[in-house]
């Protein structure tokens, strides 16, 4: 079969055969097929799509161009993975929790990209943690300790790494069905069964629009079920900040607050509601009312906070932040980024506040950068608040006056203060399964 | 202007800016954008479309990535493009008889594409023949002669070398706007003022429905308008072989035979019908009825063949073929390919009949192939006709006996007898200007 047929195939809106997604996905690794061919066919696919068992297929294929982690327990292996917003540092209470309550969770995980933190990056702000395990001892942190976060290695889905370089040059990177077989081929490639997904959407997500994230959603779902995994969907919003804090070690302190079950009521309650889908979804729990129940004793007698400091220790990280979050240090200003007018928090242009937290160091501008993990933003109000004129809004944590104020000039026109408080958007607007 | 953003622009179905059209053209051409950026965008035109004034835009920048060849005699500068069939050989004999009336034709033709012929190897069927002159000559023999028949220069239009070799092998050359800038921006850089476009429809077409060789005629002349050139689209038949001879040495015959007002029917009608057209296109005709007296005098008094006669002197050919064509040879076998029952021939699978005249040696299979000018068919019965049973539709003439069972066994199916003869289909199906 030649690449000719195969992109033709789909740039007709047919669906692709198993011989075709065979065929194109190991020559694209092996190199039989070239660079252009595979654009032409990436966007094909961006704008005509695929049905669930082309997916299926073609997600099963990649898996097969890498290795597999094959775990021996007894599990639950479950997990959850985020596309990203800002804030968002929920995997770090998360995977320690779910792990407290007897999940095995074999998280790998990614670094700033874009406007967006990286798990990595701020788990790099503990002293001596490292992200970067041999397989084995991933595997066996996650049998003994019961959780391990770190980065994805090199073996696991070779085709995901070729086509997303490919896809980032070629404006071929959003498109679901590429979305959720880059995500799922790594969730199942790692010996994950059961899977929480956090869909964002908002101003702050890469999936702007509700449409576009039930979507995603629903495309998760269905082929998470094609390839006999158990995939339980979220849709959350992503229309400000996440949490109390933006920022590396700030993140780690708000993780701490969590799991002492004094964390803000955002995140605590994302954190809450995963884990108790968790819990579900490994068949730890026999209802929703008794994984709320479980999760409420874990965070209540501080089993979650114990499992974070087994981790940390297992990954070489020196685990005194737990106790006391200031040993991670401070950034050296501190300055507020005020209301200019009276009136109420209308909404928050939440890619422009990740992207001024990266100027400040939070995250990268270019892929050679070093994180700073002492920077970022206090969050001091929300959507709906309201404020006086000259009222701070933001707590601007940085290390550099030239960052700052190319942080400041970036923030201008992010918060938009109304005469009236907007409608109240819930933090979860969907669940699917 | 990034490779990213200006795919981005086209996926989204917008407009591609001007800007965004320079950079990309010109940035290919000079290797500043990769294949797979241009694999990509190409998908995305393929997909979505491109409206005129873009498509003029995208086509002014073709040209620019190359030289033109500047006319400087009174004109009119006039040339007719076919979209390529089975049997099509009105280039042949319109060429001279167009500069028989004051046409200057600067005709630069292709080679034998795929199950369609070439202009080229029909003409290097002449002994000494040459269908590579340097662009001065070309020039001169346009200038004095009237006109010139050759392949195209290197020098004319990069960009569309280039873009065409990609779009072969991403299957994206069955676009229409990408059909129609790769044709015109040529005519254009040739110095052609007024074309005659001749879409070719039906099973010998590229174009195999209505529908697309109307759109591909009506973007034709709206981007000649647009690039300050006049197009005069016709949408043909090409559902039987065109004439009653396929092959290079026999379309010859049939050319001399059109020149002296001996041809068959259908080509002859094609080839008034188009000269006519040019002579109203360059203002040598004061109304239709005047074009068509004008060529009609031409072919009654033999100005036509005398034309043809110069032209093939001037590129340094033997006309001896003129006055007798059985100077050209003819072929060893000849055969007949006969109706399997008897009734009426009801469709001809013209591209079949191509492809299998092409295993005769009548065009390339591979691109090294030497064609073999004897070879072809002679077409005997048409669709609408009576045959008995036995009786031959066409006569095979070939030269090597394991070439011809390829060609029967091609063949096989290609002509379907009925009991009822077909509804009549009119050689000119639509005119548009």
């Amino acid at each position: 079969m030649r690449p000719y047929d195969i992109i033709r195939m789909k740039r007709d809106g047919g669906a692709l055969s198993p011989e075709a997604i065979r065929t194109f996905i190991h020559g694209y690794v092996s190199g039989a097929m070239e660079d252009y061919h595979a654009a032409a066919l990436l966007m094909a696919v961006y704008l005509r799509g695929m049905g669930t068992e082309e997916l299926a297929a073609w997600t099963r294929e990649m898996i097969a161009t890498g290795e597999t982690l094959a775990f021996t327990g007894a599990g639950p292996y479950v997990d959850k993975h985020s596309t990203g917003g800002v804030g968002d540092k929920i995997s770090l209470p998360l995977a320690p929790l779910a792990a407290s309550l007897g999940c095995r969770v074999p998280m790998l995980s990614g670094r700033a990209l874009g406007h967006t933190g990286g798990t990595l990056d701020k788990l790099e702000a503990i002293p001596g943690f490292r992200v970067d395990l041999p397989a084995d001892r991933f595997r066996e942190i996650v049998e003994t300790t019961g959780c391990c976060i770190m980065g994805q290695t090199e073996r696991l889905v070779p085709a995901d790494r070729r086509l997303y370089a490919l896809r980032d040059v070629t404006a071929t990177v959003a498109s679901i069905p590429l979305i959720a077989s880059s995500i799922l081929s790594k969730k199942r490639a790692a010996g994950v069964q059961g899977l929480v997904m956090d869909v964002k959407t908002g101003s702050g997500a890469f999936m702007k629009t509700r449409t576009d994230s039930h979507a995603l959603a629903r495309t998760l779902v269905d082929l998470g079920t094609a390839l006999g995994m158990r995939v339980h969907a979220f849709v959350t919003d992503m229309g400000q900040p996440l949490g109390q804090w933006v920022g590396n070690a700030l993140e780690l302190r708000e993780t701490v607050e969590i799991l002492r079950g004094e964390g803000p009521p955002d995140t605590t309650a994302l954190t809450r509601r995963f884990a108790e889908a968790l819990l579900l979804l490994g068949g730890l729990a026999a209802s929703p009312v008794d994984a709320a129940a479980r999760v409420d004793a874990a965070l209540q007698d501080g089993r979650g906070l114990g499992k974070l400091r087994e981790m940390v220790v297992a990954q070489g990280g020196d685990p005194a932040f737990v106790d006391d979050p200031e040993v991670l240090g401070a950034a050296r200003l501190v300055e507020p980024w005020s209301a200019p007018r009276p009136g109420f928090v209308v909404s928050v242009d939440t890619e422009t506040v990740g992207a001024a937290a990266c100027l400040l160091g939070a995250g990268r501008v270019g892929i050679h950068d070093r994180v700073d993990p002492a920077v970022g933003f206090e969050v001091l109000r929300r959507v709906g608040d309201p404020v006086r004129a000259g009222e701070p809004l933001l707590a601007i944590h940085a290390n550099d006056p030239a960052r700052l104020a190319a942080c400041r000039e970036r923030l201008e026109g992010a918060y938009v203060i109304g005469g009236e408080p907007p409608q109240e958007t819930p933090l979860v607007l969907e669940e699917l399964s």
